[in-house]
């Protein structure tokens, strides 16, 4: 839909505008209305250049498209009925916790191993342990890639699949060679595009679960969900949106809760939401509500930070992990409201048909 | 406490800083550090213009206080043992619904009986009806005494209390002397300071409680605590503060949800906190997921605006209103939620101490 | 323009929409896309009641206007060629400089008359002062109505046309009772649309100037302009906008700047923009760097607090205002930039053709 | 410093306190005020781990740290005294402007070497060219490496330094064999450490200058230094901020402009700022008008997407780009205007002291 800054196009402008969208095999059909023109776009509207010529145009006010950019991910696209499947659980259908440390610290395995107990036996089904940590302070500790042996040990006496951030080429290699199960994303990275497609391609085709954080902005929800769809065009449908809050935070907590982004996500793509109260809130207190809220809004699952001994973590742990008793209630009662909210997703899909 | 620019104040700027501290019988503490020295302020430290004099002297970087400006709100005040009882409920110990309509029709008044009857079937607990309405567009439809009798007719065929929403003094005066309830301040008169002494002034000792929507931006908490401050300073302790959404809006919502701050309201003031979903999301098939997120954050209550047939309703409704079948699956689901989430206030409580 | 959820409209919700529409004199018109069919409305589109009614249709995703809601003061309207003037100067044409106190102290009258004069040597056109302060704590000075005579005898002693912010009903009679020649509404009662409209009545054919901030947060532009609308609808044109900055703040400001929302006002209002750079950045030594930023933006004035001894001041003073010695460079310096910048202004306009 | 939530800290709570100080070889001092206790930090209180243990307390409210995280880019390190210079100018002493396309159209090279030249002709000092460009869409041109040897060529054609963006190892070991003057960090990447780490590394000695975006969200200002001491820890202390607008959008704008951040940053660092108004506005219309802004906020320099042809563009360049006439009247005005602003930032300074 272009809108022209006037009541209407001349004949100079029209053809102007014409010639750009047969370029891109495009057509123009023009709605007089009762005080301005309108004009619709035929064909696919969605080329970036196409839009932005029409848009550089002095005489144009805005271009509107009605299509998506995600392709793949839209909820009318034919990979819609694609399910993804990690500890025995199928997203959308089962509820999924993620929990354990932000952290592992490579010197004292022990507490990693006793937080992967304990997290086992809170009912959680998958196994949260970071290896390398994006840290603002260039000056604070980095990570360390011998802790990805900790990870994978801590699979081993659990039988939890495992879950590892990637900031570089060189960190996915390393944890995809090593077996991780699920890869995450993080908020500073959630745009870079380089490290996106290489995710998809190093793991299309194994069955990893791309778990990717939304970026510290509030930015459109197309962006985000064109974030994911670089992975899944290198060949890795297997992609769970994270929310876990923007910049700036709200008066008390490290950023601003966003889990009320998840009905939108799950009405514009078909891939499950995945949410993260611990950073969300950034103190320990706050997260049990938090992660409750977000099962509220449909959420599929939630990751959750967990440590045996916050107070011995390093990295964020001190502050946002709970320990593992709160989990074990936590999953009870999440599991119980996700029965609950159920239903008024029924009445949001009913309500759109 | 005051962060000098420097590494630590001249023995002239000392003086300075020493005088103006003294004229509000205040006194300063040098606190020398590794690499720089501040200064600790002692005595009352909330003087506004003691702060913007000290914060004025181009060698101070800021002063941060400790204590907090609304004596009366705050969690330690006398006050902080006052209940608040609406149709037959204590906030704090029961869950409460209001619910209602966003705007009462004049002309179709059968609409607003019909709702009423809906929303009393349902459960709800007050009764909510719009009898002015502050629209974008002066040019739009503003509302009208003469609903007010509508309002307090619906009163006596239910017996639910009433809610209803005033702009002006003289609106205040025609809602209190009909009988209103509940007051509600709208967002946009959130900070509308000569507004909320008057309200606290006219309903002092007659039991009226007033539900005060936050302002449209993210501001900081302590603001929205002053607000209500001014009503209880002019002696109506029956203060709620209702957050409904900020602006700029989440992409696809009215605005953007912040059911979140409940629980940080409730470290710092001991007034109850009942949400509005409805102008958060602004599309009634998002409000179930939002109300019951509010009740996972600990909320207090819920504000929804409910008609007996939406897409017949003036202002707001069309858009947001849920039909009273709906409500009434929610305050069933709400108050079980309501029960499940205590724990993790107790949890925040037992952490607190 | 309707854009339906699906790829288009059954026949039985076409009837319905079509029926809405007919209510408020609109029909439809489908135009068939590609792969989507949207639906453009013919008539008079900007029914609030209309849009809510079909926003809140299930089947509906949204509904776009193209239509102003601000009929009076759209670049279109007739009343364009409006200008207006005070303290000798034409908006549009000259460049306003309005300079004073934020805070009137009644106990000490003379550093006001000192300010004023010192404003007036400055080379600015009108003379702010504070009578009556919103201040967010009800424990801090508020402000009291003898600082008016203060305001009024300062206007005797310069000659300068004098400015005063009103908060309500009884002070806006006070005001213009006594002469102010500006009136201005404060960020806090930017939405209060019972002040505006008592503003707009009793100012109408006085050739009272009223001074609109700009409201806390960041809302869209429509909202600000329909807010200064209910003052022109009321009978009084002479309405200038005033950015001053939004919530949350920039690390380190007491606001967020938003000079430049100014070339934005000015493609879609007629109505002139004078900022103030005081409030947005909140302290006084980032203040001329702030108001040559306004100027750049194309703005048509500047607001600037200005305090003979800022030390000395209440209010926010003490922070924020620059002395008159700083001001008077800053006159200079600002009316040599706003000649530059109109080639910017200029360029701006041409692009618009 | 540390506040606890009570008034004071119990004899436990401050025997634990002090034994996670001590790990970090840091000591706690009471400062008994009139109504609470507040507890100093002694010694090096930046250590990112002893702050989240200290936060993580459940009786501590949070901990104030004074010392800033960036030890290098800090306005007191011995780096200060620090100048970049590239295309003959001097930072802080020169005002520079970056001029070029958003992207370089491998097709049709011409147009590069044709806004090359304006670029000259109009008086700038570095030439921008785009190689590779991070898309929002996948499906979207992402730029092509071919595009560096006419980057290069019109180098030589020019014999102005040249500017491009990487956005992973590959392109950036591409980017600096073939000799580019200054390199980019995007935005999208302004947090990605692990990019930042491999630039600084890669540029080390080699007098290549980094030209770093700001992040797309209203982040604290000490993340963003943080990012650039990334690049600095790695030895190239050449390193420019570059604000370009933050997320959301101002209403009608492609991003909210944030060229206000320059004083701010100004204070805290002795890194010099180039402001990116082409993204901040996204529109040709408004560029100039920001550009000014930024000169008087005290900006070092601009950065402008110009094209010789914008309509026949990609990427951004057919909205964005300005032509090279309009960017010789600006190169002239910003330079006017840069000696004006000076005056004010000495007043910064002079007030600093």
């Amino acid at each position: 839909m272009i809108i022209p800054k006037k009541s209407k196009l001349t004949e100079a402008q029209y053809q102007e505008v014409n010639t750009i969208l047969s370029e891109f095999d495009c057509s123009i059909t023009p709605i007089p209305g009762a005080t301005r023109t309108i004009y619709a776009i035929r064909g696919d509207e969605r080329h970036e250049t196409m839009i932005n010529r029409l848009e550089g145009l002095s005489y144009i006010s805005k271009v509107d498209t009605v299509q998506s950019p995600y392709k793949l991910l839209d909820i009318t696209a034919s990979l819609a009925t694609h399910r993804i499947t990690i500890g025995g659980k199928t997203l959308g259908r089962d509820f999924l916790v993620v929990a354990g440390q932000c952290t592992i610290d490579p010197k004292n395995p022990n507490y990693f191993y006793e937080t992967a107990a304990g997290v086992k036996e809170a009912g959680a089904h998958v196994l949260r342990g970071g290896v390398w940590k994006p840290r603002t302070s260039p000056h604070s500790y980095q990570g360390n890639s011998k802790a990805i042996e900790i990870l994978m040990q801590a699979h081993q006496k659990t039988g939890l699949p495992v879950n590892t951030e990637v900031m570089d080429e060189e960190q996915l290699e390393i944890a995809v060679d090593a077996g991780a199960h699920m890869i995450q994303v993080g908020a500073r990275n959630a745009l870079n595009y380089s490290l996106l497609k290489k995710i998809g391609e190093k793991t299309s085709g194994k069955g990893t679960v791309i778990l990717l954080k939304r970026g510290l902005h509030m930015g459109p929800l197309s962006e985000f969900i064109c974030a994911a769809e670089y992975i899944v065009a290198q060949g890795n449908p297997n992609v769970v949106f994270c929310p876990r809050g923007t910049v700036p935070g709200m008066d008390g907590y490290r950023n601003h809760p966003d889990e009320s982004i998840t009905p939108l996500l799950k009405q514009k793509t078909w891939a499950p939401v995945v949410v993260d109260p611990s950073h969300s809130v950034g103190k320990a207190i706050y997260v049990p509500q938090c992660a409750l809220a977000a099962v509220a809004y449909g959420a599929d699952g939630i990751c959750v930070e967990t440590h045996c001994s916050p107070k011995n973590g390093i990295g964020d742990d001190p502050k946002q992990a709970i320990v593992p008793d709160v989990l074990k209630n936590l999953v009870i009662d999440a599991a119980k409201l996700f029965e609950v909210t159920k239903k008024y997703q029924g009445y949001l899909v009913q309500s759109a048909e």
